[in-house]
């Protein structure tokens, strides 16, 4: 059995944790200079453990292994959501680093913007599976400031480096340790996750077009109120969808812009962020359905123009039955009747890796279930058990 | 009868429009160098017209009669919304200038702030009646982007300059002429309008905290989701208000701020702009109560919690008797049966003069109702008439 230096891996994550430091968390938006120095850390501590390491033209970080296979594929993302927690995506690659410490033949990956600063999310893990075109990063833009995902690469010194594609046969699957981001587990007193499957998002853009007016001139019944439109589709979203949904769907309005954004102004459009998730691709289609008919409803009854844009549009992807076997006997094995099965409601880049190799993915609790958030943390003992279950079952699959 | 160049008029208007110029209107926010600029070029023109021209502590610009009374008192406001349009404050301003030069015995005044870029709004006529306290001035923050009034009194040279107060007696009325802001005059097919009463508009802030959560990881059953909150409590606003409301009551959310507004995370706060307005307070305090229970319906409702603020109340006001007949009269003279008496839906700068002296209003048509925005126009015609109507009725209230 593969042995994890666990002090080693605490320190890894404690370095990393200073780069781009916000109160208890980090904020390393994609491409910034605080995430690319993340990037070049990671580089050093994959050479330190003997891995090939390299940058590509997308920004995901790789360190391959010298030696012979089977092989495994070992990684998550390492920028964060803004002023956001410090291990969420940098745990699963840190952990991966852990692995290669250990002698395991790993291959590690720091894919870039699984966080979607830029329109699309997810660039890394689609860039080396093949689903991101050339013409897809000449669209894309910040969500955070508008600037064009192309201007972003060329300012982090990425422009023209060759992109890399995964090397079909050289992994035997690809493992992704991660933070639950949720209170299931803390909630039920357990201490690891073996994830079944992993939500598909699709998120949506709501722009609502009315008059903009001077909000004492014009009467009630004059309006064409572009914000209220919104409040009030957004209301019949929140009332038909538990209709619709599975058991574990979610849906989520991130944000509501009214413009001008004044106290006096009646506003003339409004633009809302909206998503819903699920494992089963019904589901998803079902909510489709229904969104698609609350936005027609909309424009039946308002004086507003109501135009519904899908943003992305994921695939569900489930965890791989040899892979969850190895997850549940070494998570018995090192914490007897402390774990569970479960399903991820949040997106990861297993679910993009899953389209070219088995995946699984294994969850240790966040603490309150904070997530997305500088408070994020997760206790050191979880930290450390979760990584040592990662390793006896990467080997144990191994071998199987 | 005083004959008003109607030509030097116009050119005054279109003078001023430079000043800040944003497409076809102007963005000339409260102490901005554009909008000091403007009551630079004001101070000139009162200067050229036989006006003693200053201006005071708080922006207010002010041209005073040299001759004997009874005199009147007329202006408006000379700064504008955000990228807003060229009429609106600045034509009665223009207007108190073209009585002056035709002989009229006027005091001309520009009030500042009416437009609320600072919290409290209506600086300048709140100021002048004795009513904005130091320590009001030391609280409010500018709603674009924060800055203290003081810091920007201080930025525009104004800092220390006393501020000027109404002289009892020294005036026999106030008139202010106005853009409608409405549709009510071109869908009648009128030119003037002469105001009844100015609503009273109550501005409010409610913020409602959740907690910031993964929109994945965080169940539909688990959340403290401010967003959502604000929707329900909006939609609840929407549907409620109609119980209460008067004939031409109005109510208006002009932002909704969700934090941290990113697409995957469950908005931990909300932070909404609402306002209503009536002539009546017997309705405005019937809306004020329905709020409040709609607030405390929520508080009990959601896991999250609504706390509500009251940013402004102010008083309707109902004009003067005589000074509406003498409006009445000119309007029948210059534009037969082309004009009627209505409430103003907005707050104008008389609301708060009215409490000092009696206090009139004539409005013109907006074309196409259109108002707070680059696009806002009336027609020359019109503006000239009104002009015209609003000298031929200051002349016979002064001697009546």
């Amino acid at each position: 059995m593969p042995k994890i230096d666990a002090a080693h891996f605490l320190r890894d994550l404690n370095e990393l944790r200073q780069i781009g430091r916000y109160r208890t968390g980090v904020h390393r938006p994609t491409y910034s200079p605080e995430d690319m120095e993340s990037r070049r850390w990671l580089m050093q501590r994959l050479a330190e453990c003997g891995l090939e390491p390299s940058i590509d033209g997308i920004g995901n970080v790789h360190g391959r292994h010298r030696g012979p296979g089977p092989r495994l594929l070992v990684g998550s993302h390492i920028e964060s959501q803004n002023q956001a927690g410090w291990l969420d995506g940098a745990l699963g690659v840190v952990a991966g680093v852990a692995l290669a410490r250990a002698g395991l033949p790993v291959d590690v990956c720091a894919f870039a913007d699984e966080e979607g600063h830029f329109e699309g999310g997810f660039l890394g893990s689609k860039s080396i599976i093949g689903e991101l075109s050339e013409a897809e990063i000449d669209r894309s833009r910040s969500r955070n400031d508008g600037t064009p995902l192309r201007d972003a690469l060329a300012a982090a010194g990425l422009a023209g480096k060759p992109r890399m594609q995964l090397e079909a046969g050289r992994h035997k699957g690809f493992f992704e340790m991660h933070i639950e981001q949720g209170t299931q587990l803390e909630k039920a007193g357990l201490r690891l996750g073996v994830v079944t499957g992993i939500v598909a998002i699709w998120q949506w853009r709501i722009e609502i077009v009315g008059q903009q007016d001077h909000a004492g001139g014009t009467t009630m019944a004059e309006r064409r109120d572009a914000g209220l439109a919104a409040v009030r589709l957004l209301a019949a979203i929140d009332r038909e969808f538990p209709k619709v949904c599975g058991e574990r769907s979610t849906w989520t309005t991130g944000r509501i812009t009214l413009e001008p954004g004044a106290p006096s102004i009646i506003p003339g459009s409004a633009d809302v962020l909206f998503q819903f998730r699920d494992v089963g691709l019904p589901v998803l289609e079902r909510m489709e359905a229904m969104l698609r008919s609350l936005v027609r409803e909309s424009n039946r009854n308002e004086r507003c123009t109501a135009k519904l844009t899908q943003v992305s549009r994921a695939l569900p992807a489930l965890c791989d039955p040899a892979m969850m076997a190895a997850l549940d006997q070494a998570a018995e094995r090192h914490a007897p009747g402390l774990w569970q099965r479960m399903p991820s409601g949040a997106g990861h880049d297993a679910q993009y890796i899953a389209r070219r190799m088995p995946a699984a993915m294994l969850f240790v609790p966040s603490i309150g279930g904070i997530s997305h958030h500088w408070a994020e943390d997760t206790k050191e003992e979880d930290l450390a058990l979760g990584c040592q279950v990662l390793a006896d079952a990467a080997e144990a699959f191994l071998r199987g």
